[in-house]
């Protein structure tokens, strides 16, 4: 396995989702600097119950515990360990599933690899550990704001809904408003009754997240390996249900010419700038100044409430169907954790 | 910079385009592995002239040198170190732009970032220094080769010519005797005849290539963060000109619900597999045994034959007109770098 | 800061000596390996408290929490986190050093390095920490001796009382039973008595432990540079207080010639082995077969009970007494943090 | 193998001895640094024929040969690849000791690691290889120099010859002048008495290399793990023949007290100083703005000229002569090469 992230921000994250508890340890922080739990507490809660007004949610919000690294709320340059203790542990749920391997899911994956797994809650392989992406990447976020640089996800295409015009058109801290995490209240609306209509037959569907990295100066990434372009893609595709990544025009560009994709230069206030930015802020895999801006798409979250068939561990093919609560797409809970990857990517590359 | 690719098997690359020689050290090969050079230098051969039969190739073909680690053509398990000499360095063509910003070249980036840069035919950023990668991915796919791996990349679109129906339906070799790397002759001629277009009115385009990993047993990845799909992600961004990559049905599966994208399991041969492959043979980050299929999309070459605006470095607008003989696109040169990545990627994490 | 080791079984500590906890993240360890907690305590409490009878000692010993990667004591192959709650932080000690630079302490370079420290007890830099190091040291050890490996150190020389002879005349697991942790009750007596006569006058002493790895095939090591001697050196040069590094007859055979130093190879149950051991088990940066010996040499303890003149923060020249019971030297509760290191060294380059 | 030394800066050094080349590639070091060859040139001929004046030299200086990252003798901050020829090969001498394990040599465990080896002259484990390490360091020297930093490293003792008082009590510079290293005329006059009379009949002998850094600010180590003693213990450990480490007062310090032993601060130029310095510049693994001084103890040379028994791989029990001029003592010319890991080492941890 390999449970580290980054270079010179180092975070090593660990729990399966059934465990005692789920945490990481922050390496390589600077010290000196004071962090705002209130942040923190923020993106979990976005993370663990999407946008709703906290008191219509029936889940408690994880609450973080730090064990490390911070005087008085200050950091110390030392590693910053915290941990999420895990409550809403449900087990029995999952027994019926012990030996079955659930379709486009990791149980089969892990039990080849590992010889055998935690099967309650997916163990390691959950989508519960990104709660502890989320509270680094608070931290990174903070420090990044102190130097000028925001990072914000918002949801750009959900199954058959898009997004209308560029995201320059709009706010882009109006993803933290809308139910799904669109620019738009308009296309949320559109995404909540085509939601409602697949929860009705216990479907669920993908999409794509895009996210924009503001005020990053010319000169951050490092090639030839660790483009900034590359270090974003290696970041949010180890997101669990990530199926793709691109930026700038990316793959709505295959149809655009030479002519049409190059951004001429010009000077602006006294800087190199781009009249256009279809490279998404990135040339030879270095910042060049302008917006970053990079799309992830999902897969529609596995555990879908209609009967299917697969195999289990012994040979035999059996029938399952997923019970219990589950959602119908990782939006807009999964945008946090795109935001936290970026950022921690981001400061590490800045460091 | 970040010049050393991998963890257990480390490629660090080195090397300016018109510098005396560009050239790469492995390290972490295995012992008493005996290299076929006939396979690195069709390779370079694919890199340098695209498919073409030689003879009607202007272009000297590269010729690798070995430095050390080989004793009679095996591996001593010590780094093996090798280069190409740079022979055809008009550096006088690239004099006019020494202070000039080309647009969607790395020169600004490179410039901000370094203060300085080798500005004769891009440097450290030029698509030359793939030439390296290929030498590597060479004797890297030897090495999958024995064990079972073979690693496939073609050309699946170009601009607005796609391919028709799934890679299952063609021979992945078609893609070594085809004039721009498709599998299919019909698509081929219909990109011939696209690219004659853009080239008589001096522009580019990109297009998608697509690897198929075949071979490749169950549990090849290292969850959380060197996930198979986020290390083979990072590994094709760093090539010049990508732009994005996904796997499995990625952002083509955008539409598709849980339902119609998860994959059954089924027992076959004794074995564990899935009745289709919209994952794209990776499960929470793990192969799970089916082929391994991912894309990669790449921007137009930026240097058009057409008039462009820009900027120099001493705050001038200018206008530049690029020279001298440019690709209309990257196939079906880029291919055997992808596959380069892929092996490197895929031989590093089954070691 | 750095605060993880290893390179493909990785321990990531955390945790300061007056804060919530101290703990850590192996990364790496296989799956399938049963743990035995017994051992995991006894090398607590040899730590935490020496070889005395638990009975006697007034400290209470560290208790271990596991919060990830195991199920049913069975290792997972994912992240193995846990943690040992700090208990007896009496801060209050510390307060009146809040501003004083303790001689030979880390108090003056941690301010100077990160501007702000965790001065009750020595923060980060304390020795507590090392029981984190214990912790997966005992885990290391488990998974050698299951490969038949065994690590034992011993205490070789305090100040001016030496070993008589050379270890393999003694019974190496003798260490855990005599006080000092010497192999010869004579010389343990002789120690005793040395160290009360110190103890009377508040001064205190160093030494050196050896430790020797037993049943170690040929061939670990990884030259050029992470030649299993450099590795060793690495890794007990970070253990607090070290001040030097030997392995064979390292410091002490510098009078010997060539002739003298060298090991004649000869076959011995149908392997190679060598004559003498001069070179401690390795050869090349590699191990050889034979037993792996090194030696660690520590500077006494810099708590001494005299008042000693020192600076404060502000630029005061003040006299500083430090209270409270401290050790007189670092062994016998130094050894299992050798042994630890050296385990996870060795374990790292096996796998 | 592992063949990169450096995290921020990075050394990958390849070669086998009678190859056609050594070298090695640096990644890190900043953009726009002008580099002086004849430093470089300098510090290989130390390593290649001591500090004789080279006219009286036999031998022929090695010359370096770079191939990247120089554009006018000034860092483009892309890697620099450089190469040295091998010239002098004469494989003959070694053809007879093909199948033979040399005493105290790497021939058996690189035999037993690998399968297979470069018998020729040692291969990939000859001192050969410290020529490339002498590059970087020389230009790693530069760039310290630049910053206030100098690192020199003299002879303090060969076999029972030993320097007279503290290195305090010489000019540094002096060990380049001196025919064996040492900082005194008197001892450089017995060294040289007690060589020839060891030469005269075929023996070798070792000794102790002392370096200092002087000028390095409080500030520079990253505990735990990469504390600055830790990573001097690991660069210097892979030096070919280095049997141990230790710095300030080390194992000559096993007799002195805590009292004995601590530095004690005061104020000195308005900074924190101490007025000994048997701590060696290193407090908590971190520089405290004293001299940094280590010492490396080297065995002799294992190439003695007098008949020895061994094995060969086939398993007869052979005697061997060693033939061909080999040195007494790594002495004067092993001290380049303290110089340069231990430059390496301070430079990485600086950036």
């Amino acid at each position: 396995m390999s449970n580290t992230f980054g270079n010179r921000l180092r975070l090593t994250t660990w729990g399966e989702s059934h465990g005692a508890a789920i945490g990481g340890v922050i390496d390589g922080f600077p010290s000196g600097f004071r962090i705002d739990n209130a942040m923190i507490d923020s993106d979990l809660r976005r993370r663990a119950t999407g946008n709703l007004p906290s008191a219509s949610s029936r889940k408690e919000t994880d609450r973080v515990e730090f064990l490390s690294g911070l005087t008085d709320g200050m950091t110390l340059g030392t590693p910053i360990a915290f941990m999420i203790r895990n409550s809403d542990c449900r087990s029995g749920d999952y027994e019926e599933f012990k030996d079955v391997f659930r379709p486009s899911h990791a149980d089969y994956t892990y039990q080849a690899k590992y010889g055998l797994r935690d099967w309650r809650g997916g163990g390691r392989a959950s989508a519960r550990e990104t709660a502890v992406r989320v509270v680094a990447g608070a931290m990174a976020r903070q420090w990044l704001m102190e130097h000028g640089v925001t990072v914000s996800a918002f949801t750009s295409r959900v199954g058959k809904v898009s997004m209308d015009g560029s995201y320059t058109d709009y706010e882009l801290d109006a993803a933290r408003l809308t139910r799904f995490g669109t620019l738009d209240r308009d296309m949320d609306d559109c995404v909540e009754e085509y939601l409602a209509s697949l929860r009705s037959v216990g479907d669920t569907v993908g999409g794509t997240a895009t996210c924009v990295v503001r005020g990053l100066k010319a000169g951050v990434g490092e090639p030839l390996y660790d483009k900034l372009s590359a270090r974003l893609a290696y970041a949010v595709m180890s997101i669990p249900a990530a199926k793709g990544f691109d930026y700038g025009v990316g793959f709505d560009g295959i149809d655009m010419t030479g002519l049409e994709q190059n951004d001429a230069f010009v000077w602006r206030d006294g800087e190199v700038h781009t009249l256009t930015n279809r490279s998404g802020g990135i040339q030879g895999g270095i910042s060049n100044g302008e917006d970053i801006c990079f799309r992830v798409v999902f897969k529609p979250i596995p555990s879908i409430a209609m009967e299917q068939s697969t195999v289990n561990a012994t040979g035999d093919e059996v029938r399952l169907q997923v019970r219990g609560r589950h959602d119908v797409t990782v939006f807009p809970r999964v945008l946090p954790v795109v935001e936290a990857m970026a950022a921690l990517t981001v400061m590490d590359l800045m460091l």
